[in-house]
């Protein structure tokens, strides 16, 4: 019963079997393998963007900070939500790619609302030299609340961003999951929606480690790969990266294993709302907030459950503490796990 | 014939299915799987280093950064020899990992001399604000002209380092071939010779894109966690970082490959000079440097050979011009290949 | 009638003279200069820390990045109030010089409050890998509205950061003003409260550009030389920095003009008041944070009176219209400019 | 007799009165002081660019470092020669302006050549996505040695750069001698010789610490302005710096001082060479190499004569061992210091 994240769960099958059928012979190292260049026009086609600029890395930290960094100089700040994992989760990954840029949090308690968003950029004049200068806005989609933007609220964001001429980065690590939420293409949710450069994750959707950053701009190219080299996140056998991301895009792989996500956590979310327990956010991809009894939190831990209980986060209700818990579903979470857990409610 | 790189070559099938046999159901993430313990203790073995802090990245460029940034202040030089890869081929990751420090050449056409390291050392006193400050002395070995240092000449320049009160750091990205050539054990190569850190590769050597970070001195190990997240290093999936791993190790299949990628260069450079060609460096562990005539190299090409032809290193001999050539064998080279390359001749 | 800032008053005659007198012959360069040793011994007296390490730089800037670097690591972060100098007017240099480190604001409207702190540097857990480590405490002594904290307020700061574990900055680009405006010693104000290291303004206080940074702890010492040099902020013609600060150290020459300050901007608020304008924060050193109606700042301004009226502060009292001003004095303010200004009122 | 460095003698009365003048009422900070504009246009004026972008910081290795960075990505490096300043004496100050970029070091023992710049710049191809980047070319002038480039070797080395699309600094810290020993103008040594930046040296040169930097682009404006805030080197009090340079360029001071220093070096190294010292290398400015016995050394030294002997740079000499002397001029060396000097040989 391990619902603590989507990156702990395994590779899937087909994407595993691709990675075999590369491991075949001498190719070309450092992207310049056959299998990427399947990868770069997988990913101009299914994008809509046959223009696009492509490259692979290993972790989500650093395709975001990485691909932050094209649009950073090192007297900006980047604006983005407060709880974001740029913020939260990388342990200054981003300022250190960025040069020693800034982050300036966007107060909310889960989505980056418009408003905050062009409040913080007012604040920045683009002659006070005393200040960090305004920077790029980056946009969690899936936020790490489990919410979704919809097109309209992301466009919402990108509209101010670009009337102050600052680009957009998407942080997509869970991507896929948004894209079947709202059931609509990679290319609506990107640069049909003023999107310059996303982080197209696989890691937490059934890859090993892979994500693609996707230049909508080619003018970036030629930085990206330097910046990827100096970073050392360009990978001499290249190919197995190239595999797992083709494999990934292989038939829409990508979304039919994150449609078994999202069913899995509605599933989750209602066994547990059937049992009382209550929302902090409404889940709308494969991630659930919820709060629940301390009892049941004991019973669930001595059967060996696995997820994060969110400190200090605690009410009382009807005598016994209500403790929130983060619970996450990735592409292999099975209905009888979930009944598990729900079973000791 | 595919000579250019010891890291374009397949993964050996027993790493391979190392990592198809990790991949199943849940584990914890970030280095805290249990292969990686498995890993730990077989490093600690392997080096005869029980408290020895191990850890893993996919890439060497990744393993030299991060090993010596905990050694290096942002106002120090490293040491290193003229030619190394962290001063020609990590397109400034040293420099950005250590904040902005600085290379330091040692003038040599392979190794790295005592005296070249003395002379570099004494012209950096410790009381000399204006100066970059003496900082770690990073050693190649095999070096970047397929030479290895003999033991005693390793403690020639470590003893330098010591007495300056420096730091070594090994970059072992081929420390199987070196180790196997020197028919020695990893402990006599590292700690028992000097060295303080060692970038100890896998990926070369018949792995997908895995490196073993090992600190004889626990004391960094805290740090180099820090360094390894926030350069986005930091693998979520860690499981098939630790399974290649742990493939290498059992039953010393890093010594084996490696005795297969010396036993196929020894045979190469055999057929080269039985054919005239001339060394510029004596071979000793996988990678042959020698010139050879032009009409040969064409010859090559034409029948698909890959290998690198060096820029700028020509003679006559005989009427017809001499080019310099790197060929490089991995774990997977065979005799028919070398035979078929040679035929050329 | 210039209230903009105390960064553009003359300097002092004697700090001048001195500078007079220092301008003979040859003198030792990069700090090594005679009056160096007069500043180190007047500045070890005054806040009676007969081990303290003293450096001196031009610019307040240059003296919170470099005690801060000594004390950060490039993974942490730096807790400051929300609208610190450090986080709203040096551009990123804080960042800049602590390798990419991170700035935590803590909410407030003007001082840094106990609860914001402990709630700040709670949520940030020594084994947390992934997020920016807890860093340096930076205190603004006058903070940036005006006001001063007393000393129990500064303990209160001081005994969170200690218990855990962390070190404090005080930012004291307005020391003398603060010292003053509390009848206290240097001594108590910094290392008798739990402070580490201070920036001791001289520049907005009757200096050409001069701030003294003071170690109470010898043990950064050489590394701040280092970090100073490779800032670029070790002068070669110091004496003429050592000059300035042995002027404004002589017979409290540095309290003298503060009280010069104080006492403008006392008389400056008290006018205000009588004349109706709504203080926003309590005037404790010199500087005010006042509201008064929309026409007489007109008046002010054609007069050619200089101060900041603040964006977006307004509010409508009895039909007119009142926007906020901030209005700085400096040690060279007269009763006459004050009292020209209060005339359009 | 202080013959160690020309940035320890005193500011030239001239310069020092300008500054006094400076100090009467309030003036705008950061730059936006009137005596700026007198500045802005005497240098414009001096080196026949109209549109020049001119800045003012104060020390050397600041203009250089700020210089440098406009035109350096961190994943470059920049060509100088192999003793420059910029190497030796800045403790790693370029690579951390330029956010971590090597500096690759021209073999030479004293001005740079064309061809080691053209071989340097050669060995680093545009697309190899591995190697640090061709950056920026600096050459120094006055060199290190007190060496002068001709204008014909000036422009043999920007040729070079130019051919390859490389950007051309001027790290002038001894420009006005140089432009006295060349009898050139200042715009024939700079953009008219293909100079983009000039670091514009006053503080070796009668100032008491203030650097010009010029671009002949404007594009850099901004982004210089950005940086120096970012790096701390913004003076509040800017008016003093402007004093500086204003008494500096007034009737072309700059020239006289550097007459008086280059007449006073000439007179010095006649007296050596009369009296059997060996010149290392020509003396073209104010600068002096020279060997001479160990017994005059210690006569010297016994009589408090103040100037480097060179480590290492030791010959025999009939019996007695010549050791090398650095020996510099500022301005205001006179010929009775001088010539007590030389009557200990």
């Amino acid at each position: 019963m391990f619902f603590a994240s989507d990156n702990s769960g395994p590779v899937h099958p087909k994407i595993m079997q691709r990675m075999m059928e590369a491991n075949s012979g001498y190719a070309m190292p450092y992207g310049k393998d056959e299998i990427m260049e399947e990868v770069r026009e997988g990913i101009r086609k299914t994008f809509e963007a046959p223009n696009a600029a492509v490259y692979l890395v290993a972790t989500g930290t650093a395709a975001n900070s990485l691909a932050l960094a094209c649009y950073t100089q090192p007297w900006q700040t980047i604006f983005c939500a407060q709880y974001s994992h740029i913020e939260e989760d990388e342990c200054n990954a981003p300022e250190f790619y960025a040069g020693g840029a800034k982050l300036t949090l966007i107060p909310t308690d889960n989505k980056m609302t418009p408003e905050g968003l062009a409040a913080a950029i007012a604040r920045r004049p683009a002659d006070n030299v005393h200040m960090a200068q305004a920077g790029p806005v980056s946009i969690t989609q899936v936020t790490e609340f489990g919410s979704v933007h919809s097109l309209q609220e992301l466009r919402a964001l990108t509209a101010i961003a670009k009337d102050a001429g600052l680009p957009v980065h998407l942080d997509g690590a869970r991507f896929a999951n948004a894209a079947v939420a709202l059931d609509c293409t990679a290319a609506e949710m990107t640069w049909k929606s003023g999107v310059d450069v996303v982080s197209f994750g696989g890691t937490k959707n059934g890859c090993m480690g892979v994500e693609a950053v996707v230049f909508f701009d080619e003018a970036e190219a030629w930085e990206f790969e330097l910046r990827r080299k100096r970073g050392a996140h360009l990978f001499s056998k290249h190919r197995y990266l190239s595999a797992q991301m083709a494999g990934y895009l292989q038939d829409d792989l990508w979304r039919e294993m994150a449609r078994s996500a999202n069913a899995a956590c509605a599933r989750l979310a209602a066994g547990l709302r059937a049992n009382g327990a209550e929302m902090i956010h409404e889940p709308q991809a494969n991630m659930i907030f919820a709060r629940f009894p301390r009892s049941v939190h004991q019973q669930l831990h001595a059967s060996g459950a696995k997820y994060y209980v969110l400190d200090g986060d605690v009410a009382l209700v009807d005598g016994d503490e209500m403790l929130a818990a983060r619970l996450v579903c990735d592409w292999s979470m099975t209905d009888a796990l979930i009944d598990q857990f729900l079973s000791h409610f």
